[in-house]
């Protein structure tokens, strides 16, 4: 096919009931759901790019997948015919919110100057009701310790090895320098339910790099580690020294900036 | 049983896959499943009494449920305790948040002087996702007329006979004066979605009278109907002039207020 354009889809989906966006075979996943609508609107098989491949249970408000278009198939339908045809085609779980053309040299996935992921947490004696499906539930008694926990993110921000943050077989051979530009915790309150915020903006992300960041970040929070520990976490260059995987469906891929043009 | 307390629960539930509040023989309901709950913990039977008797999927944030309680059982289980152990019997879709110890005279039903109602709506052409559960999907080109919608809910604030928006057969017999004291519209945005939401409170609400007021709002915000036709609703009398009847799931029951003691 001779593309002529890049088409830019922004999708949010609730992860509960896929394994990972990243196509797989035999299982169901967000990218081959968009793949398969894509084959029947555009009559022809059709190869995605995205910006993050999210984990099996992870959500995303602002996801964005690319692949190219001919001239021909920009000229049929506009961008917003074609964001109704795939919506009219998607499982209930997944929505396409825009689609937008780019330049035919753009990629969902290199061009992204910055991701922002958010993890949601309710912590205490009462269970989340109407942000089970989107919070992880902190059964504790009291609160965490937010100021600790801001303590300890501090030193997260920055350009690091974050290699103690990752999975280890595939950090094998890649660098695992990432740079974290903000973290960012806060309460708030969602379908009348409080909850705290962990909100992270870094260039790019290493597998299971946010979930281990807020599942030390909780481990301060209940005060089984100093926020100091996480230097030398960092310093250790080692997964076994970081906290646990925090649970996938508390996390959301928010979005995801790309240069202006 | 010699009741010498009250115990009043505050309960969120999300109404999805209840046959609504209320107990019924052969359905899976709120008050059924509490009810199971109390005989486990206390071993007898209890009958309990509640605020706002809520449809088939309508929501609960804050509703509150009481039943009387022996001397003895209150010395038993402090309230927190009792809390707890209903918790751990009851479905992952009711969660009682707190209950409190009253005199042996309260009512959640008679004693609430005012009841709050949230209704949420996504407007537009792309649906709601997180939101789905909670949220009606008005499925309309451009968006709705808040001004006018506004301008219709003033007609409907105050003492009123509110039988145009009652199901007619619940209503024989009975007073239809109800006083809806604030209608208030409002976006905001939850879990990243942008929605409408309407907050309706007053001393007390007829079957089905929220979501035909917001089914009705509806059509004025879509300039099927002035804001004006609200006054010939009221003055009808008759449920056949009012809108539809907005869904069930994208109302919550969202608090009682009881005098302070």
């Amino acid at each position: 096919m001779n593309n002529a354009h890049t088409l830019a889809l922004t999708v949010s989906y609730d992860g509960t009931d896929f394994s990972g966006f990243a196509r797989q075979r035999t299982q169901t996943t967000v990218q081959g759901e968009i793949e398969r609508a894509l084959a029947v609107v555009l009559g022809r098989d059709i190869e995605t790019a995205c910006a993050g491949r999210t984990d099996a249970g992870v959500h995303a408000l602002g996801q964005v997948v690319s692949f190219g278009i001919t001239q021909q198939e920009a000229k049929e339908r506009l961008p917003e015919k074609f964001c109704r045809a795939l919506n009219a085609l998607m499982p209930s779980t997944v929505v396409i919110r825009d689609a937008s053309l780019k330049p035919l040299g753009f990629s969902s996935r290199f061009d992204a100057i910055s991701r922002e992921y958010r993890y949601r947490i309710v912590e205490g004696q009462i269970a989340p009701l109407f942000l089970k499906r989107v919070a992880w539930w902190v059964r504790i008694k009291g609160v965490l310790d937010i100021e600790e926990m801001r303590a300890a993110a501090v030193h997260l921000i920055g350009e690091h090895d974050f290699k103690s943050f990752c999975v280890a077989t595939s950090a094998q051979g890649k660098t695992t320098m990432r740079n974290v530009s903000e973290i960012e915790l806060y309460e708030e309150v969602q379908l009348g339910e409080r909850c705290l915020v962990i909100r992270v903006v870094g260039n790019a992300f290493l597998h299971s790099m946010v979930r281990t960041m807020v599942g030390s970040l909780v481990d301060v929070g209940c005060k089984r580690r100093s926020s100091d520990w996480m230097l030398e976490v960092l310093a250790a260059q080692d997964r076994c020294t970081a906290g646990q995987k925090a649970p996938a469906h508390g996390l959301t891929f928010w979005k995801v900036t790309y240069p202006e043009h």
